[in-house]
């Protein structure tokens, strides 16, 4: 049996995604992908999403350069979610400039931003095109 | 302007958590909840999920024991994800008696369990329903 077919895919046929850091164990960033993004994301050894919004393979660093090098893919025990554990080139995860997407902690009933912006995403992006 | 206002529910009214643990960086799990689960989560602090299945609240640890405890929730870029990190009481986490989930790592092109099973499910639950 292929590997590709013991994952449950949604009616949309995708699968959410999971990007850890290999290394400090932070989580980084949540995506999907399709059957064909996960095939891909294995032969290249970088992570390839399904890009909901713009409805296309997502390349993570072809615009950016902030490409995740894949250490490791992990299924649950519904084998509807992966676990990704990635190296993140640039250490930029998120479109905001950021390491990890999840930059914001509920203080005392307010999402406080508690991560630091390490480039600006003009600098990164040409145009404002997250990638 | 409320907090849960703030995130980006799904057409069901659902946002997806990452449970991690809060020590080891180690992802437990992923699951579901609506607005009410979120707010009672926030209120008891303790991980209460929407079981989609089960199409009713869930607190993790009902049946099981396994109750989470929350030491903080995060919130990503996008306000749909939500990252949320536990003291997992009895250090497992998965309905199957694992401590992760995300017990089966893609080897050559084979999912492979590599996380040992730390209680036998017949003997968490009673009858055999997760929780």
């Amino acid at each position: 049996m292929n590997w590709l077919d013991e994952i449950r895919w949604t009616e949309d046929g995708l699968v959410p995604v999971i990007a850890q850091d290999a290394a400090s164990g932070k989580v980084l960033m949540f995506a999907w992908m399709n059957r064909e993004s996960l095939a891909l994301t294995v032969e290249e050894g970088r992570a390839v999403y399904w890009s909901r919004s713009r409805g296309r393979l997502w390349r993570k660093g072809e615009e950016s350069g902030h490409v995740q090098q894949v250490h490791e893919l992990r299924l649950d025990c519904d084998g509807d979610v992966i676990l990704m554990k990635i190296e993140q080139i640039g250490g930029i995860s998120c479109h905001t400039g950021r390491e990890s997407c999840f930059y914001r902690r509920l203080d005392e009933g307010q999402w406080t931003e508690t991560d630091p912006v390490l480039k600006d995403p003009k600098a990164i992006y040409g145009q404002a095109k997250p990638g």
